[in-house]
């Protein structure tokens, strides 16, 4: 078995590469202003609206970027992954484009719109204990039996390139809207979007500070950023940002963001759950808590957004009603 | 006084002639797909999400393309203009890029969310009693107080002409996804929103079915069409899409409407939230209850789409957070 630390990072070229693979297959989705939102703020906010991409989150994008360039004979053997249900879904969906099976690992406790949307995109979903079971290592077992590739969440550069389009697309539009970016904040879990991100912008938006936004508990990104070496997620933290409960950061994403991020930030559920709020008033778009961190920092004023142009990624919007009705209500 | 009887109906060159003025202005907003949700239905639909135009509903774009028409004089001496809350944001955010004061007569039981945001672009917000004003009289007597505008909600050629270039726009898209469309469903309230849309699609998808959808106790144009002459809402009728009160069709939409418009269909309050909750799900767009009536008839049945291609107008998307959790949990 491969380790991720076999890999070299992607470039900009792969980047570029995933671009092109993506065009008409993922969405291009738009980044979104609202006037109203950017004079409560005092500053300029574009928010990158990827609930709104194929399978409601960015992960279709590194999924299908990894799983199109798998020959005739990887195909035919199937696909394995283990997520927390966007990356599921994303696997789901790029599998059955490319005509592939797919099993997915996924904890017992998901949202039950992940669930059923994996099943639904005809993936069979395999499931497991999220305290008591080690996720990656059920996968690897079950890839091994079954002749599969796993296709692993985060760090792999296929996966992180594929991710990076996202930041290629919040360039391009920032330029067709006229605004130069101070800053682009992201939610941050494994780190796949943010390294990928921070990697396309590093080219195409040079000078643009990029920070990781990540639930009190699970700071694990901001942390290791602060200290130069990879750390741990706190231990029994829990948080209602159930996409963003990696324990530590990727090695492969780990080695991209530390050169490239300018820091992180921590935010609470409650400030999450008040972005979500803000994003249906102000935006009309569904945001799952996960998806919301990095709104959340803007709008809390954890970072300031005084004077500034900033892009803010709104990751995902895979949310059961009852949770989203609930965040809403507070 | 002119009434709007005296006008003719736009054409297919004013539509166009919006859409020129209203570029760089207007979001051209996307026209979503759900591959799960097409699954479910059984055939393809198409989702142009209004949601997401400035203001958070079409209303911008036919007040816009009124407004942007003033002269200094004109301008100098304001508009005022009566609605449930779409047109009243529409008007306000329009006065407010023309640099002209706008006074928005809007009934004191509307959402909230519909006056904190008139307000909020700088509009004086006038309130009447729905039960016992007629809120078109109250407006006019101001208009003429002030020497100011009247901007109609919907029965004047411009106002049409600007909620055209949805319709524009979806036969464009629908175009650019490669589908052709079968049918196109519209919420309606006034009639201009679809009057506009079925001029455009005449045009540009001749063949396309267009329907008029409205909320029970409310389908007056449903009868209308049906028997041939415009008939009232029902006495003392009630639903919780408040966007689609209108009593009776206005006189130029219905002119339109009447011979371009393939028939009406009348959608339940219970079926409106549940088409909410699946725009939620599937779609992760806010669609304020009546932004949601020609989704809830697609995805309830009402209109059987098994083997079509469908495009539905998401209309808007102002919602109090309370009246969409409490939707969405049903």
């Amino acid at each position: 078995m491969t380790s991720s630390t076999d890999f070299e990072p992607p470039t900009f070229a792969d980047i570029e590469d995933a671009a092109r693979r993506l065009d008409g297959v993922a969405v291009r989705t738009p980044l979104l202003e609202s006037p109203l939102l950017n004079e409560r703020i005092g500053g300029r906010l574009l928010i990158k609206a990827e609930p709104l991409q194929r399978t409601g989150s960015f992960k279709f994008r590194g999924a299908y970027n990894r799983i199109s360039r798998l020959d005739a004979g990887e195909l035919a053997g199937g696909v394995v992954a283990f997520s927390s249900g966007n990356h599921a879904q994303g696997v789901a969906a790029a599998a059955h484009a490319m005509g592939t099976p797919a099993a997915i690992v996924m904890p017992e406790d998901a949202p039950a719109i992940k669930l059923d949307n994996t099943r639904a995109w005809g993936a069979e979903v395999v499931l497991y204990d999220r305290y008591r079971e080690e996720r990656d290592v059920a996968a690897r077992n079950l890839a091994e039996q079954r002749g599969a590739t796993l296709v692993p969440p985060y760090d792999h550069p296929l996966i992180i390139a594929g991710q990076g389009t996202v930041g290629l697309e919040i360039a391009e539009q920032a330029d067709a809207a006229g605004a130069r970016l101070d800053a682009v904040l992201s939610p941050c879990g494994g780190g796949g979007l943010i390294s990928g991100c921070a990697l396309a912008l590093a080219e195409r938006a040079p000078g643009t500070q990029v920070y990781a936004v990540e639930p009190e508990g699970f700071d694990d990104t901001t942390r290791s950023l602060a200290c130069g070496s990879r750390q741990e997620s706190i231990e029994g933290a829990s948080s209602f940002c159930d996409a963003l409960l990696a324990k530590t950061p990727g090695a492969l994403t780990f080695s991209i963001n530390r050169k490239l991020l300018a820091g992180g930030l921590v935010v609470s559920d409650r400030e999450v759950a008040q972005a979500m709020a803000m994003a249906l008033m102000y935006l009309k778009l569904v945001a799952e808590p996960g998806g919301a961190t990095a709104l959340a920092a803007a709008l809390s004023g954890k970072y300031d957004c005084r004077g500034k142009t900033v892009a803010v990624i709104v990751s995902g919007g895979n949310v059961d009603p009852a949770t989203f009705a609930k965040a809403i209500s507070k």
